[in-house]
């Protein structure tokens, strides 16, 4: 058991490659004074205590998710210390209230009567990619670091996620947006990735569709508890993912969705998956938000180019124009962005080859020489070639044979205007 | 006149910033032999003698377009010692013959009849960035090098595409592209720089048009006789740019179009610009070697995404991606790319403040802490927002005053659900 776990870390590891030796902190220069959590903290190998575990649900149910004092303590402390240093007289005193308030064994109890399942830092399930957040920085309003734990409805298992890429966008995207989300994350789910999304409307509907059409995985990250549907309008979409994949939230059920949430929310989207892929995005859109996050993690950013005259494509653009995302126009470019070295590498597209490139080089460069338009004689073909007359006369017959070139008289032309 | 020269060399050498110091030489690795024309070259700063235009109108006539033989012998000899050279019994007999046929006086008197001036290095609107041609390498069908003369027609002296633009692109455009391609040809024609490119259809059309709607210069490279129309359906544009900008050859009057000279023409059009830029450009498209031409003289390449699902923009698309076109979405990004440091640059597009940006730091965290469906009360608001309850409760009252939240009983929610 320990040796499998073991071998699937190692597995996590590889898979994960430049994150663990190019931290944000390289990138960004001298981390600002209290906004690095400690680092060299990783996700200890053993399942937690139990003691560990229902502290974990009391600081899920108590604390807002991303925040960063109560992630400090845990850290240092473990989950039990943090609490208890929590309810001490001196610290705050909501989060020491709310702390007295919480069943912790009951919530558990509740949630596995809904079918969701607590998964935190130890157990097999847990995803190592999000020790990557022990060690970035802050980001929006004083929120970041590795989630307390992750409240899961759904069979599929998150250690899938090692192999995963964030498709999102813009909630009021375009039909071109949603097609193209949609045919993107079917390639990618069709090989074997899982495509990770919000489950909001637009971009993010789209990808999970794309993914559940080809058959593939798809994870809906919430803002608010897995029981509860976000928009009301995708219950049967949240549904059929929590029977079939996997909905995953940092809030515990029950929890309603906040401005807050969602921007915690996109934290652990961007933390999960190897990349994100922004598949239209106004200036202002939240899948912004997720992609300052990949790009935080230094997760790969991905960016789908769209027509100039949409705004829906404009946030995109701009983060592709400032090299902050990669330009991807389908879905192998995404799996060659994500995968392995040389994993996905794709040939450089061309079309098919032309009937004149079967030609010979002689030939080619005649036929090159020869006018599209008004005929020429052989001799001023062959001055254009720069070959020798004898030679040209010979291929301009095969040319003719062959239909590149018509004789007007004594004189050639190009069968077909090209120019 | 000459210190105007020096003044208005020493500006286009500042222009063209970059080229001097990083020839393509340093990014592609040693030259291959044989391939590189001799460095140090430039063009000179006296106008050339009446014997050496002569001899560069023969030349002109009598070889074709892009010839690195003839350009390396003229660069050391001089135009008339290469054509001495090539009338020894040694050189090639049929340039040889060509030479012996042509009477360079009458070819200018004709030329003139037409309106039609040639221009050599030395006369004072000679392009001076054409000296970056010098330094070349080879790229396509052993061709490059600087012209040997150009032949214009046109009130416009070509001095001033010192400051200017290729905008090229597919010849089968699609609405968008053609759309674009006005618009953008329109915003930098306005921050008067001209606008060159190649009379094509589509792409090209569509640039020069721009140019033209918007009182702006624009140029014609053609791979014809600039007396010629090709397309013969661009007869009265060309006959517009030719009565009030320039229609520019390196072919004397009278030569017909072949593949060779679009070829060729297309280092001419990325010679003599600032940058390129492609407007919808399908895989194999021949804007993809103007922008080739561009790249390997060091000269800005940008490209104009578009829907992925087009293929008139995979082309662009896959520059863009490899990182070898910077992608614009607008004239103005346009500008920022070409123009001096500073000159151009651009603020990061924003969307206009919204109603809540107003809102005080306070006030808008306790906003962000409110549900946007479920009502909350204000105990579970200020545990969200971290803040203390009665500052939550006057944010709230605040908020609902300005109607940001609703009250719902004695609790809260969002008054517009913005996810």
């Amino acid at each position: 058991m320990d040796g499998r776990r073991l071998r699937r870390r190692r597995a996590a590891r590889r898979r994960r490659g430049p994150h663990s030796t190019r931290t944000p902190r390289d990138r960004r220069g001298p981390p600002v004074a209290g906004q690095d959590l400690e680092e060299g903290l990783v996700t200890p190998l053993v399942p937690p205590s139990e003691s560990e575990r229902l502290a974990r649900v009391v600081l899920s149910r108590a604390a807002e998710p991303g925040d960063l004092t109560v992630a400090s303590l845990v850290l240092q402390l473990g989950a039990v210390g943090a609490v208890q240093a929590q309810l001490e007289p001196k610290a705050d005193s909501q989060l020491h209230r709310r702390l007295e308030e919480v069943d912790p064994a009951r919530e558990l109890e509740q949630a596995q009567t809904l079918g969701i399942r607590f998964v935190v830092p130890g157990d097999p399930e847990w995803p190592l990619q999000l020790d990557d957040l022990t060690h970035g920085r802050l980001d929006w309003l004083g929120m970041g670091g590795p989630p307390i734990g992750l409240w899961v409805k759904g069979p599929m298992p998150l250690t899938e996620l090692a192999e995963s890429v964030a498709v999102v966008g813009s909630r009021s995207a375009t039909t071109y947006g949603t097609t193209v989300a949609n045919d993107i994350s079917a390639v990618v789910a069709r090989a074997g990735l899982a495509v990770v999304s919000g489950a909001a409307f637009g971009i993010d509907e789209a990808a999970h569709r794309g993914a559940v059409a080809a058959g593939g995985a798809t994870v809906a990250v919430l803002a608010c508890g897995v029981d509860r549907a976000y928009p009301a309008e995708h219950r049967a979409l949240l549904a059929h993912l929590a029977s079939h994949c996997a909905v995953v939230s940092e809030s515990p059920p029950g929890a309603s969705v906040t401005r807050l949430r969602f921007l915690t929310r996109n934290r652990l989207i961007a933390a999960l998956t190897q990349g994100t892929v922004l598949v239209e995005a106004a200036i202002r859109s939240g899948a912004l938000n997720t992609a300052s996050w990949a790009h935080e993690l230094n997760r790969v950013v991905m960016g789908v180019p769209g027509p100039i005259t949409v705004a829906q494509s404009q946030g995109v653009h701009e983060w592709i124009r400032s090299g902050g995302a990669t330009l991807v126009a389908n879905g192998h470019h995404v799996l060659e962005q994500v995968g392995a070295a040389g994993e996905h590498l794709l040939e450089v597209p061309r079309e098919e080859p032309k009937a004149r490139d079967r030609l010979s080089a002689t030939d080619q460069r005649v036929l090159e020489a020869v006018p599209l338009v008004q005929p020429a004689d052989v001799t001023s073909i062959a001055r254009v070639a720069r070959a020798h007359v004898r030679d040209v006369d010979s291929a301009l017959r095969r040319l003719e044979r062959t239909g590149f070139v018509l004789r007007v008289e004594q004189r050639w032309r190009q069968s077909v205007a090209v120019s």
